[in-house]
């Protein structure tokens, strides 16, 4: 846990070069973060990128000094934590991927951050049938203690975070604006709800406004702050492939909710799924993607099939001897063998006998 | 082409018994189909077959071959063909599966049983959606003269064949009884536009009654016509599921379309595309499979990107190089790489630096 606000004069140095570093261009991302964690000091890591590059007024050491500074004193007015590279709280999980932002500004709870997490993210227009996919997912994850990450988008973002407060669970929002800028702004009552027990979170200095470049970017940290990303209808265009995309670049798992073939709602996730993400059909699917053990587990209990029963283990059986033994004809056990062999109880070996497996 | 149809006198022994072989329990035909395709006599397959057996009534040679010629009669009564085992136009890829029939019973034209074919099939409680998918798959592979094999049950089987009418396509009927009983008895009329110029098939002798465990037996004459079957919405349970496992066993490609996650409907399906099955949104992903050329495919006269215009080819760039050669800023540039990368053209090198695919 970050204690809470402190004033801006008593941020040290490090932390003021570390908001600079993330007021630098994007494309210096990769190359801060070797610097990061090779544990550069900030200062010398902002220095070293400025004097490697074309000097450009926006860019200079001192403008980026005073907006960050700037930025300290517009967050303790909007009562926003700064989770800053080098705090305890900043998510390991994000602290690995190439391009790691060198702050996060946090509304609400900053510990959300760090737990296990699961992106749910797909088309802005989501249909019914996706936004009631979505909440379903985010719900069923709720209840097995996992945090959903999403984008406070319309459509299936928003449905992902309500799903999770439905069930009383923990969201994380990431934005592609200030944390403080709550953008659409009519999901300003769910931001509300959301930073309640989880966290609206943004790389972006307080004020910054949405702009259409910042969304890609902010994608890799959703994905970023999550062990896996599941697509919920993604056209074949939808900004959510860009974090699937994110996600598998950082080795995290990408799995997605197939769907109708006819509307092309669901063309980008199915193209997904044909390059070997996985299937989705419920939060199982994911729980056991994640290891954890899944929650419509089949019950061990129900009394044993007469045919399956007939069967010997480990000695294989023809027809007529499982015909003897169970009293049935073989018109009606083929019918069922074959069902267990679909079940994948039975198998068939050689001689026309059928083993249990 | 078969012969027209030729008087049960003229029909040698070797018909005849071939006839009565396809009378034998069902258990039989793997060593029955060894037999065959070991080029043995088939009244000393069956001499040999009966006498490794305990004796039954029903099962000896006389009363086998006496209604081995009733059939004959009878399909001659109703202008049904034969095509048996050693005729030149009993179907290849029937022929190798490890349990063929030895003869089949056909209405309508037996030339479609060797074309170019793909099984559609999938729950007899079809949906509006499971519909208008087989429909649409199935004109669109009859339009690429691609034979549409299914079995003539409600929902997804009869819009299977439907689809290929509508498009002026052969499409093949298997059914869990004799040729010349229709069942369903709402699909004759169907069934008369299917024989025009493709076939209804059976391997059951004429005037055999519908029974449930005639159906799973069909299905592998279904997929054993087939080069691929494709699954359309089925449940956990389904009757298709056994034409996948079928499918599987004879080594023909599996396909499955994807739907609803909510309803239950394509659990069966999905739980195909789980274990591997090939994802089918369009005819084209079947036409892939089978190594035919797609349908839709792209135009490749597109003017090109800008931004992939100043990429030169086989140099990767830097974002700042690129901003220069382009005139746009790298928050411009940045979103257009990303969806660049996503669409498979670019890719990212070392050193934040981009190519070329």
């Amino acid at each position: 846990m970050p204690l809470p606000f402190t004033p801006p004069t008593h941020y040290p140095d490090y932390t003021l070069h570390l908001i600079a570093l993330s007021l630098t261009p994007f494309s210096w991302r990769r190359q801060l973060g070797e610097r990061l964690r090779a544990r550069h000091d900030p200062a010398a890591i902002l220095q070293r990128l400025l004097s490697s590059k074309p000097p450009h007024p926006r860019f200079d050491r001192a403008s980026l000094v005073a907006r960050a500074s700037t930025a300290i004193r517009r967050a303790a007015d909007c009562g926003l934590h700064l989770v800053a590279w080098d705090d305890a709280s900043y998510p390991a999980a994000l602290a690995v991927i190439t391009d790691p932002p060198p702050v996060l500004w946090v509304r609400g709870n900053p510990a959300a951050l760090t737990s296990r997490a699961v992106a749910i993210v797909g088309s802005r227009a989501g249909s019914q049938y996706g936004v009631a996919v979505a909440e379903r997912l985010a719900a069923d994850l709720s209840a097995r203690g996992v945090v959903v990450v999403s984008g406070l988008a319309r459509g299936i973002d928003s449905a992902a975070h309500r799903g999770a407060l439905n069930e009383k669970g923990t969201t994380v929002a990431v934005l592609g604006c200030g944390a403080d800028v709550i953008y659409p702004s009519e999901h300003r009552d769910l931001a509300r709800q959301i930073e309640a027990d989880g966290a609206i979170v943004s790389e972006l200095v307080p004020g910054t406004p949405p702009q259409k470049q910042f969304f890609p970017l902010r994608n890799r940290i959703i994905s970023g702050l999550s062990r896996a990303v599941v697509i919920v209808e993604a056209g074949e265009k939808s900004g959510s492939l860009i974090t699937a995309r994110c996600a598998l670049d950082q080795g995290r798992d990408v799995l997605a909710v197939p769907g109708n073939v006819l509307t092309g709602r669901n063309r980008g996730g199915h193209a997904l799924l044909k390059d070997g993400a996985k299937i989705v059909e419920s939060a199982d699917d994911i729980l056991e993607e994640l290891g954890l053990p899944a929650r419509g587990m089949r019950g061990g209990n129900e009394p044993e099939d007469p045919v399956l029963a007939g069967l010997p283990s480990g000695e294989p059986c023809d027809l007529d001897a499982l015909a003897e033994r169970t009293g049935l004809t073989s018109a009606r056990l083929l019918p069922r063998l074959f069902e267990l062999e679909l079940a994948g109880l039975v198998r068939r070996v050689g001689g026309g006998r059928f083993a249990r497996v």
